[in-house]
């Protein structure tokens, strides 16, 4: 898989998760000499391409004539999230997402995610965005550093969580009973649920969390943008987690 | 300017701030029931047009065949901001973005701005995304609740606004100087400064800023989406303010 843009290769570059880099003949010198550098540092090959080979590669004119191949989003298990939540010796922090269709959103949740200290986000296998190169593009490479993981039925995950000990509360607008990220006990295995970008959480969802958990507001929109409001939650959560290992 | 697909234009109609909804012929009779019920609500118009219109005015067929009209982006000035605050008795919050140029993200964050209780968001005229459909549609509906300034030239904002006895902080990575939102005092008028997507807030901006704040942040990927971390500093400012009101 390719991605693209001055700013993605150096970060995938920066972050050792390419090993080819394709630069448009005639592209600044300074960004050339830019990318040798950061691709001699990791070992990665520069190859310079006619720019119609990228634009027709990437389907686009809009790729500042630098692209990266990475590897597809490879996908996890619960089991590894697990593993690695263990393997730091923290909490279980998981981001479950329920429909969200718009793979900017995702791959900006799965950033938040790697960046905040979770250790998976889970996505359901139908109705969901597909994990693209727009995903991975948006997500900053966080999808080779994070355990993403697809499930036949988010519903049954949730159950399955549960009957693991992880306390699962699900992002609701203001609601009865929703309570504020700081009313919850996160010094424990937690998973956060985001709903779609449209309709929020599906009712055969929301009724098998543990809890609702609002973000408390004060404009006349009454809700943040997905990808934002699952970036407020992780960090709440980290915040909150802070405090109990400061307090405990 | 049109804004189109069926939630932005419901959104848009329960904020009242659309008079007339375009609905393709054949829609969904469930959707449409729906629309006119809204729109009668706020005493909007529902026009049914030719599905073909609607692919030809929004220059895209993923409108699920709704869409409706939204005044172009008001811009206002930053005594509107300053008279927004006063008028709510609260101390001034504006956002700064420093040459922010993905119009989603730009939107997203004046939905935040918004929703979490800021006066304003200011732009700078050129290299930034301009106000389009894509910024109103992001923001579902904020940018006419909130001032939306455009400036000639933001460091030269920064300065008015420190004459003015504004504090000015710069969003930036962990880095020497920089501190966490919790240590800075946001019970006084404050303004943040957001740096763009590729290369963060420029030299001549961050050296205005009165301090850097820093997002906590405990993975490998070190940075956020600018949206999401935007939405972060700004829940982490509402929450210090509830708890100087609290505490005062």
């Amino acid at each position: 898989m390719l991605i693209y843009g001055r700013n993605a290769v150096l970060e995938a570059l920066r972050q050792g998760q390419t090993r080819r880099v394709l630069v448009a003949r005639g592209v600044q010198p300074k960004v050339l000499a830019e990318l040798r550098r950061e691709a001699a540092r990791v070992g990665a090959e520069v190859e310079e391409v006619p720019r119609v080979q990228l634009d027709q590669a990437l389907r686009t004119t809009q790729h500042q004539g630098v692209a990266a191949e990475l590897p597809e989003v490879e996908t996890g298990e619960l089991e590894d999230a697990f593993a690695l939540a263990a393997s730091r010796g923290e909490r279980l922090l998981l981001v479950l997402l329920d429909h969200l269709t718009d793979p900017r959103n995702v791959g900006a949740i799965v950033r938040s995610a790697e960046a905040l200290g979770a250790h998976g986000v889970v996505t359901e296998e139908r109705r969901s965005a597909p994990l693209s190169a727009v995903v991975v593009k948006a997500s900053a490479g966080a999808t080779s550093l994070l355990p993403v993981i697809v499930v036949k039925n988010l519903a049954r995950t949730i159950e399955e969580l549960k009957e693991r000990g992880v306390w699962v509360y699900g992002a609701a607008p203001a609601a009865a009973g929703a309570v504020r990220p700081e009313e919850v006990d996160w010094d424990r295995d937690a998973a956060l649920v985001i709903g779609s970008e449209g309709s929020g959480m599906r009712r055969l969802v929301a009724e098998r969390c543990d809890g609702l958990v609002t973000i408390p507001m004060s404009g006349r929109i009454g809700s943040l943008n997905a990808s934002v409001a699952a970036g407020v939650l992780l960090y709440a959560v980290a915040r909150a987690r802070e405090r109990a290992a400061a307090g405990g």
